[in-house]
């Protein structure tokens, strides 16, 4: 059977990963596809910087419509990234009939639900497993091996950039600032970080995994995102001695209310395998009813871990199209009509635990006003560790450490305008979720 | 359109999990498969037993035929266990024309080549996801996940008896045989445990999942199995000291000359998180050449997770049995015509490093005899503790404890023999295999 054709659109990091990988593992993967798969012609701006991937044998065109208008051509495989021109290409090569195979997290998450109708209409597969966590097949473990269960909550590491800043500062001891310059300088971090560092690029994860889990649209812009920015070393190490670690977490979690859907820094037990999870690796960890927790761990990111994705859509591509479009691995794993309209709760209508770190002034009755207003607020506490006055300052102030059970954020945010307005309490209050994840 | 129609033959653990997740998430279930999956028949040696699960509402019959030359059944479900009898349904459901779902593993280890083969002709589809690490989506993972990849070995905790008995151990410091005991009482190991404690359990899905990674036929007579009923207390303090955790872990590797398939004991670096895999959970590791190394976590045995790998069998099947037959996810993941004759090694030609403890007597020049045994046969010696001298005893002996680097087991073995021969060598020789798994 002659081979699959495929076209592909970008060959920066991605795409460069993408055609080694095919071209390298070509006899494997033909063997496990049951045909070849070939890139036919790859679009890219500048020809000259495309050969020297390609070399002479691979048409490259600067016209992307050279290729989405090629009738020889199965499969396109959108690697450029962004929402504007991404988005037409894309639209444009689902209309001509393709197959389409995506990298772009962003693009889903903002225009996922009009890409998937339209793939629909078309009877075309749009496969994004390289969209979230990179390598890891976590995309085909939702959509596909848990289908039996109920899905009760998510959460990931799925961002390497935060988890690499994050593991530095823990290992080091040095605050944000410090050890994002030596993440830019690693290449672990982008000249314009912010869309890591804030928490958007998570969150345009978590909104598709969070679909995918639970049945409904992708709303990524009803999601909660707090970015790693603000966060200072002394936190990480109080969390430390009280058997914590920090994390950026996607988190997404089926309530009766509703659905939480959000992104933060977040204390995780030490004692958990995703609390030690390092460095830029990044991994998912998945609640559900039947099978209870599983955990899936990998490269996040970088050229061959992402290509790594691209190419098995391309298999998966190439072993089901011929299924039947209605019946076939349904783009958010729930049929279409089957979309259920749960809401997002807002952030003040999340559960989640609280740590609490409070400057007080070092005098007696201080530390009852506290837990009287947590108490008040029917908010009840894990742990409390009060540090020895700090001598340094010359000052009569000290640190106080809350860990709280669970709570309704809005309460949580009630308490915490009281106690910061206490004349003792000398210092912004700093507030970090916490997840038992059990 | 009309449910798809299921016959399950048995309903033991397995079955009443996966009878009771049907009915439990039968609407997420409809939702995701874009059908219905219903229970058409169970298959039960007691009727009274099977309605104690079932209810009313199913056909119970006593006569398997019952289900397997019903025209109205689509798939049957084989979750009787063992050769005989499974093997013969099995076989008469694949002429039949039903798609075949499994948790066999011992099955298909033994019989898998004939059952595929079988399957192909007829162009039904076979599936066990169930077979291989319980609720952990493994086999997808490999089989679809990681299709780009040559994937170049794989680590797993894949028996939870062995683990949870292993975890014991070291948590209270006590030997194998009190430890089983417990396990037993608490249901973790089975009356007669033989299966488990001597790896045949773990070969046998180590075998699935080798032909799965190397596209190989499936060779559970090839490989190398040792279970860890020799196991002491002392060894397992001993590696502890060294940065090490014993792990009884399934493992299959390609090597220039072959693939390496074997099960036994193995030192793990504490700081890997399959290290830190503890009780009765299940991990898998794999390493590819595009991804890197990738972890897979959850439960591997018990009813409902090995039910969650069943259902989602069920509902590959119904969204996917209308694909092309011959470009369909093949059984093994590689095209049958395309399976490779690569050979399994013998475990004399298999690579590893070593953790050996000598009992010596404790005088002049003894460790000079045996590092220069382990010199002469070109052995390198990563670490070496050596014991303060055993006072209860009021005998002049002492442990020696060595790490080696990487050498062919056959050399090791030569090297053991001559060290075992020294007369200040006091006891055989301990030796377990240790692996950095990086």
């Amino acid at each position: 059977m002659k081979p699959i054709q495929v076209g592909l659109l970008g060959i920066g990091t991605v795409g460069s990963g993408t055609f080694n990988v095919l071209r390298r593992n070509q006899e494997e993967i033909r063997r496990r596809a049951g045909r070849g798969i070939e890139i036919h012609s790859v679009f890219a701006r500048s020809i000259e910087r495309a050969r020297k991937v390609v070399g002479d044998d691979v048409k490259v065109v600067t016209d992307a419509n050279e290729i989405i208008s090629n009738p020889e051509i199965d499969i396109v495989i959108e690697l450029i990234g962004g929402y504007e021109i991404a988005k037409t290409l894309v639209m444009q090569a689902i209309a001509a009939g393709k197959h389409v195979v995506t990298a772009n997290k962003a693009l889903l998450a903002v225009h996922g639900t009009e890409i998937f109708a339209a793939a629909r209409e078309k009877g075309v597969m749009v496969a994004f497993e390289a969209a979230v966590a990179g390598g890891i097949p976590i995309i085909k473990a939702l959509r596909e091996g848990l289908t039996a269960n109920r899905i009760e909550w998510i959460a990931g590491i799925i961002n390497g950039t935060t988890n690499f800043i994050l593991s530095e500062m823990r290992a080091k001891g040095l605050d944000f600032a410090v050890v994002l310059k030596e993440a830019q300088r690693l290449g672990y971090a982008e000249a314009d970080p912010t869309f890591d560092i804030e928490g958007v690029d998570a969150a345009h994860k978590v909104a598709i995994v969070s679909a995918i889990a639970f049945g409904v649209p992708v709303q990524f812009e009803k999601a909660y995102v707090e970015g790693i920015t603000k966060l200072q070393a002394a936190d990480i190490s109080y969390a430390e001695q009280l058997g914590y670690r920090l994390k950026l977490l996607g988190i997404t979690r089926r309530r009766d209310t509703g659905i939480e859907l959000r992104v933060h820094p977040t204390l995780v037990p030490s004692k958990r395998l995703i609390a030690n999870v390092e460095g830029a690796m990044n991994a998912v960890l998945v609640h559900a009813d039947a099978v209870g927790t599983s955990l899936y761990y990998g490269k996040g990111a970088g050229s061959e871990p992402t290509a790594s994705a691209v190419v098995a859509d391309l298999v998966d591509v190439t072993r089901l199209h011929t299924a039947d479009p209605h019946h076939r691995v349904p783009h958010l794993a729930f049929q279409h009509d089957s979309l259920a309209t749960t809401p997002i709760l807002p952030i003040e209508e999340v559960v989640t635990s609280f740590y609490l770190r409070l400057q007080v002034a070092d005098q007696a009755g201080v530390l009852a006003r506290i837990t009287g207003i947590l108490a008040e607020k029917g908010i009840s506490i894990d742990a409390l560790l009060q540090r020895p006055q700090d001598a340094d300052e010359g000052q009569s102030k000290t640190d106080v450490i809350i860990m709280t059970h669970e709570t309704v954020e809005g309460r949580m945010n009630e308490a915490i305008a009281l106690m910061q307005a206490l004349p003792t309490v000398l210092a912004p209050i700093v507030r970090i979720r916490k997840e038992e994840l059990n």
